[in-house]
């Protein structure tokens, strides 16, 4: 029976051949690979997590709040309050992780003969979760210099009328964030085509130099703006994702949530981080400097780096970039190969975790000049 | 902006005049409509399950273990020493319910252009997330006695040639266990139609005055055990499922599943409560103690009763089952309309909880009768 292998089984054909997506997890000295916070939480908060979960405990036997009211309320305080922006509970829906959120997104508008469109290189759980939720993926277009470049991006859609338009900004992994105008105009472009639900990843916005675009829900209820905890709140372990839109979107998504998905220790452990979200945003901008100071230590070096919004950076340019992954690797610093050609990914870690890294990228580059 | 709807939004087709699935969540004296364990966990477990989780928030910025490594050895273990069958983590896989176990395994074997059946009445959430996953769904046939009539179910399997297979023993709402003989028969006609996925659905087996299936697995690579740990181990709250069946099964299901789909804090609670497996199954034998009770003295007030190996009796007859509902109510005890014409389900609650129940049915009783 052990020679079973997963071909053997009646899997769908789409996925034979295939390996789980994930990131490498070694054990080195400096992980700067999965853009995760690398500030530990304030143990205060630590103390109210486990405080808030203790409660949560003795009631534990019982179904969660099926559709996690109160988290919902903070989440929709927590948007008001930083965009200016008003978010009501109706507003904001919440599952386990900005994965999951977009796999509802997808089960409800997009699935079996619809298609979504990304502009790639972008977050690959976008094309992963179409797979796995029967939608057709489309590879949208975008500039060398990774900037969605418009005319083609509305070419795209005109032509393909995808049912779903992912926006990702900032982008992951390349770092920069789409302009405004070319939400809006994508927007445009999705209801020109036929009426089409755009969905916007903030996932790394609380990082960014601009604002959020939760404005623009004002009069569109085809657009979605998709956030996450995993990153500015430092609770990459809690998977906590969340979306802001209309009322009929938070509707329409519970037709295909699993019930309670959504687990009480989970509910009380991100009540606990928004109760301590100042201490937060301030580890952010610690993190929006170092990023800032990344950027021109990679330039100074003599690296082409990508502006970025986000707490990390994609910077290059190498002949074989997978090989430049494995050298600084042998340094001790764990990067992110994201399969750009030319480029890799730092996310942005404590300063001691990015002279490290600078070291090492230094290092490299002398060896590359002798 | 207030005036758009779930379907003035380009939701999918099948969506449409939809709502979403759930019991009614009313503030009742005596909740037992759900199947939720009465007794909360002891609370030196709750203070286990604080302190595992204060651990695991003091490295909540990092992403959880993606594979839940050390979870699945210990679910590994419970099942190896409560079955006698040797699983081993190479066997187990847990997600965010048997819900998302269940769609992680449609996902892989079902999906567009595939089917799967059940045999109804049985857990709706089958058919629903086939739905959800865009597999297609067979409502195969049961006897009036609500056990699965072979020959029926076996010609429905020959006729329709599934692509998975649900068996639920005990079987929700109706509570009976199959057989273990009609098991292997069906998962004999299933692999005979075509190679299919058979998943026997025991989220209530420890209810059970009979044996777990899992040593059926020998030998078996198509059938699939899932379980959880809202029942027995009294933490609906938690949202942990898992399934035991061959490797190939569990290296198959992370080709879908939502990387990190497992919180750090789900992984540390659950841990804390297979740590106190004994003392809960302890309550599970009251339960069990008490759920025998229901079915004698709901016999002997008169109304027809299906046997029950698990935590739940259904109990008739009804001429309007949703009017008896109702009258049950309206005493303060909430108990489940599953839709099945002429019965009701009664989750067993606590002795007292149970009375309650009890003096309202036979209240009803002596109603029709007078």
């Amino acid at each position: 029976m052990s020679d079973v292998r997963i071909d053997d089984l009646p899997v769908r054909d789409e996925l034979r051949g295939k390996s789980p997506y994930g990131a490498p997890q070694l054990d080195v000295p400096v992980r700067l690979n999965t853009n995760e916070n690398p500030y530990p939480l304030p143990e205060p908060l630590v103390e109210r997590i486990a405080e808030r979960v203790r409660e949560a405990a003795r009631g534990l036997n019982r179904y969660p709040d099926r559709d996690a009211v109160e988290l919902r309320t903070r989440l929709a305080e927590y948007l008001t309050r930083t965009s200016g922006y008003r978010v009501g509970v109706e507003n904001v829906w919440a599952a386990n992780g900005s994965n999951e959120v977009i796999q509802q997104l997808l089960q409800t508008f997009g699935g079996p003969g619809r298609t979504a469109i990304g502009f790639e290189p972008s977050y690959s759980m976008h094309a992963l979760i179409a797979r796995g939720t029967g939608t057709g993926w489309i590879s949208g277009p975008r500039a060398d210099d990774f900037t969605i470049d418009l005319p083609a991006a509305e070419k795209a859609i005109a032509e393909n009328q995808p049912d779903v338009v992912f926006v990702t900004t900032p982008n992951n992994p390349t770092g920069n964030a789409v302009p405004r105008e070319t939400v809006l105009a994508l927007y445009e472009a999705a209801q020109a085509a036929k009426p089409s639900m755009v969905v916007v990843d903030e996932a790394y916005i609380e990082f960014s130099h601009g604002d959020s675009l939760l404005d623009l829900l004002e009069g569109r209820p085809h657009l979605v703006i998709s956030r996450t905890m995993s990153k500015a709140f430092g609770a990459a372990g809690l998977r906590l994702g969340y979306l802001a839109a209309h009322p009929a979107v938070v509707d329409a998504v519970q037709l295909v949530r699993l019930p309670y998905h959504l687990s009480a220790v989970t509910q009380a452990t991100a009540l606990a981080a928004l109760e301590h979200t100042d201490t937060l945003l301030g580890y952010v901008e610690q993190l929006k400097a170092e990023r800032d100071r990344l950027v021109a230590e990679l330039r100074a070096i003599g690296y082409e780096v990508i502006e970025s919004d986000a707490n990390f950076v994609q910077f290059g340019r190498f002949d074989d970039a997978h090989r430049a992954w494995q050298r600084i690797l042998d340094r001790g610093v764990l990067v992110r190969d994201n399969g750009v050609p030319g480029w890799l990914r730092v996310t942005a870690g404590t300063p001691e975790e990015n002279d490290a890294f600078l070291d090492a990228v230094r290092d490299i580059k002398k060896e590359q000049s002798e």
